[in-house]
């Protein structure tokens, strides 16, 4: 077995052997294949493909570059979620205290942000004293005693995958359907929950772009899990437009509060409702009543305590920007597009995300909204707040801006896109 | 200007820029670009291909990424030779002390084996004393006193080619055409030779398979080389089976010598001739006349001035390897097919040839032929003869070798395709 047969096998459009993945993850891992060789690989299998067998092979030889985990020690039937990333998802904040209120054990092994969307440990650390990295321990520990735990996956689960998505990410072979799905569901079946909501984003602020693929990726992902006997199901939801009204670190944590406090804006609690319903259903638990955890401040108790698990005040003032630019609509009229996608490099710039993954982010930086795609707007009214410590950033900022929204003439009928556009199981 | 938007570029099926080209080979060759990085573009090139304005620019930034050499203080045209490297293919052997016989000038600068096709410098290194590595002032000092010269490439010509060839040998990305076009020309162009006659392969011991890749590939090369100035000529040449009776460093130079003393297979003999013709054409000498400086002596003495003045003795008792084995005809027929890639590599399994640069070569292994297609054979007659001095390598070399021939009834007509193919120019 070696690197180039492997490599020309997929190059040529063959099917990858059982042996052929094994070896190559394992090799790959132990350093014998090399980068160069990989991203070679990588390139190949983004423009070539690979079929449904050969995906659950490369995701099962990644499970087993490492360890797995195992909640059956605790009391609660374990579910989690996990997005692939968009602007303003701060849907884990609120999600997985009130999922845990409701009676699950949530275990949120999160990442950070990378490119234009941000990243959940970015937004927790945002809270003074918030610890991300936690032993084996500790995180069961915290998951026992508050029902959820948010922190960044140990070293020891799949580094095959670490090692390959650091390399994807330098070498243009990110968009690859098979690769993000095993990347996504290594991790997640070696965590070891026993119930997974994929919330898979679709539009111009998410990887996929339209709903086609996004399905492609929902159901091969579905399939990934429901084969390793993780009961699994996918939703796909808008993208088109950022999440909420904010999209930064603070900016976000804050909104999150608001939603666990009954208030915050409609699509962030319809969707973290939507996601909730299925990640208590996958777990078995059909009675519970979410909407009610949120309403009577059950769920609120429970972000309190997991916050505090982990050295955060949940009490502490959140940290804000020194300096804000205003930028305010052009015309009057209905607003009928709001582009996720500009909205997120914005916030990129204005120091909310990272371009390198050793860059600092800022942790009041971004940008907030005062309207969403349906709202009525009148010229030279706010439409966004950016804030930023390093001011000098706002002119790149708002070079991201000049086609990130549409004005239509007072009185357009306009009906924005559901938050969730459709279901996978 | 980064890595991954050029990637993207190519990736995404777009044309690259000529900006992105200048930039990406500049920063490869300075270390900017990382191994990883360029494995991937090679292999979005190699799957979507470059087109000719794209290679042409490419060709142009690798030649930029060294010195150019000059050969205008020569008293004689300078003209050169490259194959694109088969089984057998001791050409350059005969041919460049034949050209610089008929009075051009040949600054031959050569490689080495790398699978199962040979390497014109592993071949002479096997006639005692002979340097393949010169300086710049040495090269320049045997063509002028020789009328040619047969050594190593230095390392400052072309240097981004030398790295990347490095590189693709070990990704799986040789077989791009873009990608050997440019790489072949950009080494001939920064030489800096006059006119240029490509002997592109084509067959089962080629890198071309069929004669629509081939001719893809010689009518690429043509036009870069006469865009460059270079009077460039190609002919597509026969690789279906090896060139003359011998594929081994030792055992080649000895066939080479017997064509220089008048004698030899004619196939070798043929596209000798054929060759030298069109350097002697390119190189303005049309009066000139191979044949005659063949059977004259005088081809045979440049040889031998030649291989002294790069320390080399032409008398010197050539290498034998240690043990044969005979391979013999399974019945009786008309031999109508001899594979050129099974051959090669038996003669490689030997100790011919290397599977890694680093690796060293045996100077007498190799086969021999006893027979070649066309000719009648007799059931247990000897077909073919290994020689090794390694002989637990001959179970290895022979498992090569099962389907290596095919043998019709007494009688059958068969005629073998020709040695020369198609001329393009």
């Amino acid at each position: 077995m070696d690197a180039i047969s492997v490599i020309r096998t997929k190059r040529d459009r063959g099917e990858l052997t059982p042996e052929q993945i094994d070896w190559v993850i394992d090799a790959y891992t132990r350093g014998e294949v090399a980068d160069e060789q990989m991203s070679a690989l990588a390139m190949a299998i983004l423009l070539n493909g690979m079929n449904r067998t050969e995906i659950a092979r490369w995701t099962a030889a990644m499970i087993a570059s490492g360890e797995r985990m195992n909640f059956d020690a605790l009391s609660r039937p374990t579910t989690d979620k996990h997005s692939t990333g968009g602007v303003g998802d701060k849907i884990t904040l609120p999600l997985a205290p009130l999922v845990a209120a409701c009676g699950a054990a949530v275990p949120q092994l999160s990442g950070r942000g990378l490119g234009h969307t941000g990243g959940t440990l970015d937004k927790l650390e945002s809270i003074p004293g918030w610890r991300a990295h936690l032993s084996n321990e500790e995180m069961l520990n915290v998951l026992d005693t508050t029902g959820a735990v948010i922190c960044a996956a140990g070293d020891g689960l799949a580094p095959a995958d670490k090692k390959l998505y650091a390399l994807r990410d330098v070498t243009g072979t990110v968009e690859a359907i098979p690769l993000i799905a095993s990347s996504i569901m290594s991790k997640k079946i070696a965590e070891g929950t026993g119930a997974l909501v994929l919330d898979v984003k679709v539009g111009s602020g998410a990887f996929m772009k339209t709903i086609e693929d996004a399905r492609e990726l929902a159901s091969t992902m579905v399939a990934l899990g429901t084969d390793s006997g993780v009961r699994t199901v996918a939703l796909l939801t808008d993208m088109s437009t950022p999440l909420g009204l904010t999209a930064g670190n603070a900016l976000e944590v804050r909104e999150s509060v608001e939603v666990l406090a009954g208030g915050g804006p409609q699509d962030v609690i319809d969707l973290t409702l939507a996601l909730a319903r299925e990640m208590l259903d996958a777990a078995g638990l059909k009675d519970a009543d979410p909407e009610k955890a949120l309403a009577d401040g059950s769920a609120m108790d429970v972000w309190r305590r997991m916050i505090s698990a982990q050295g955060g005040d949940p009490d502490a003032t959140l940290p804000v920007a020194r300096e804000q630019h205003i930028v305010t609509a052009r015309s009057s009229g209905v607003l009928t597009r709001l582009d996720a996608y500009d909205v997120g490099v914005a916030a990129w710039r204005l120091g909310a995300g990272r371009a390198r993954k050793e860059d600092p982010v800022q942790a009041g930086a971004g940008v907030e909204l005062h309207a969403k795609p349906g709202d009525t707007v009148t010229e030279g009214q706010p439409l966004m707040t950016l804030h930023t410590d390093t001011p000098e950033k706002f002119d790149y900022a708002l070079k991201a801006l000049p086609d990130a929204y549409d004005i239509a003439p007072a009185g357009t009928s306009f009906a924005p896109l559901p938050v969730v556009r459709e279901r996978i199981a």
